[in-house]
């Protein structure tokens, strides 16, 4: 049995998330499952590191599928991208010990959100990146930012369909620089609730914007109250990497 | 009357390229034209700095249209970036002597052509470059493409459309850059007859894959022969800047 690590990116644009879902839904796990099934002639599973939303992006998704047949992680590579659609691509394959989980292995995921703030739109960017006309206030965004790293509970930064046993999770670091035009924002932590990257965005874009102070991230954080934090688009926001 | 400068970019995937046709034609230049129609409620015409073809993207193209009416050139921008779609931006409205003229003025144009060199697509640029997976010889592209750099005559890198009076242009420079995957090729030159980005590109890939020598480039330009050279897809090209 041999166990297949697989680096993932892509364009989820039309795609209802990362997760497969019941009888022909679009996802990108069903997607590759369907092409890995079509290739050793029965029902394959995989293991995804995370699940991605409808709509959002991945430019380091992360899963793992065990074969019984001797395939090279170069045949394995070459047939997925021959038959998967073009907005999902395998950037490599590799073996690793039977042991490894993309799940329960996964120590720390970064999520990156690119906003687009110039008043005219990105023509090749505009399915990449949350257009936003009015200049953001970076130095309020990056005050309040640091206010969510460390731990906390994110019950305010969740959606209601949210159900772990906890909303406590740590969050290292959270970046958020200027690059031509863009604004990146990388936020590092090892978990995210249901919708939080977006939500935690959504709040820093409206401190941007000058709607909230940067202290307000605080205050929600403490009010546990879901009706509080901004909410960001999924069009900008891209799964970057996992670390295990 | 103002003469306004404007500084132009489009994804031209849905276009039939920048000119202007016939009645309805799906061009870049007809965009701009209504919107600006509708601006001052008559009919406008703009001139552009040169013509892309179809399919044939922009980062840098630059058109200017002389107004009666007095508007500011924070209005032209607004207006025309809120009613152009959201593939074709102006990035900037400028004041111009009146004797200005993009075309007339035109000096050198810079192309800039995007390869992916990866054997998987690239999710997010799959229509803004073009996808090669073999390994190019970077070094032998080098080669041949300085051999472009000079006063030649064009013929053999032009296509039977082409009318111009003379097929002879300068190539100033050309540049190969490896770029995280992706092989940026640039030229610049005074001018360039129809698709002949395109041919040149095309040969230097059928260089970089091994199919021709370096040194055939020059046998290629001597022969003023139209079938010899290669032929590179639209989807990679941007004309990226115009210097006047």
């Amino acid at each position: 049995m041999n166990n297949y690590k697989l680096m993932i990116q892509y364009d989820g644009g039309r795609y209802k998330g990362w997760q497969r879902l019941g009888n022909g839904e679009n996802t990108i796990q069903g997607k590759i499952e369907t092409v890995l099934s079509e290739m050793v002639g029965r029902k394959i599973e995989i293991i995804g590191s995370g699940r991605t939303d409808a709509g959002v992006h991945a430019l380091g998704q992360v899963a793992n599928v065990k074969l019984s047949e001797n395939f090279t992680v170069k045949e394995v590579k070459e047939y997925l991208n021959r038959y998967l659609p073009h907005d999902i691509s395998v950037t490599e394959v590799t073996l690793v010990p039977d042991r490894f989980h993309s799940r329960y292995n996964a120590k720390d995921k970064t999520y990156l959100y690119k906003i687009w703030n110039e008043d005219y739109t990105h023509p090749f960017m505009r399915k990449y990146s949350l257009h936003i006309e009015k200049k953001l206030h970076i130095d309020n965004m990056v005050k309040a930012s640091q206010l969510f790293v460390g731990e906390h509970d994110f019950t305010a930064f969740s959606n209601a369909k949210s159900k772990k046993k906890t909303n406590t999770r740590t969050i290292h670091s959270i970046t958020i620089q200027d690059n031509q035009g863009f604004i990146d924002i990388r936020v590092c932590g090892d978990g995210f609730l249901y919708n939080m990257v977006r939500k935690m965005v959504g709040t820093l874009i409206e401190v941007g914007l000058g709607e909230k102070e940067p202290e307000q991230v605080l205050t929600i954080l403490e009010s546990k109250d879901r009706s509080q934090a901004g909410f960001a688009d999924a069009t900008g926001l891209y799964l970057e990497g996992i670390s295990f």
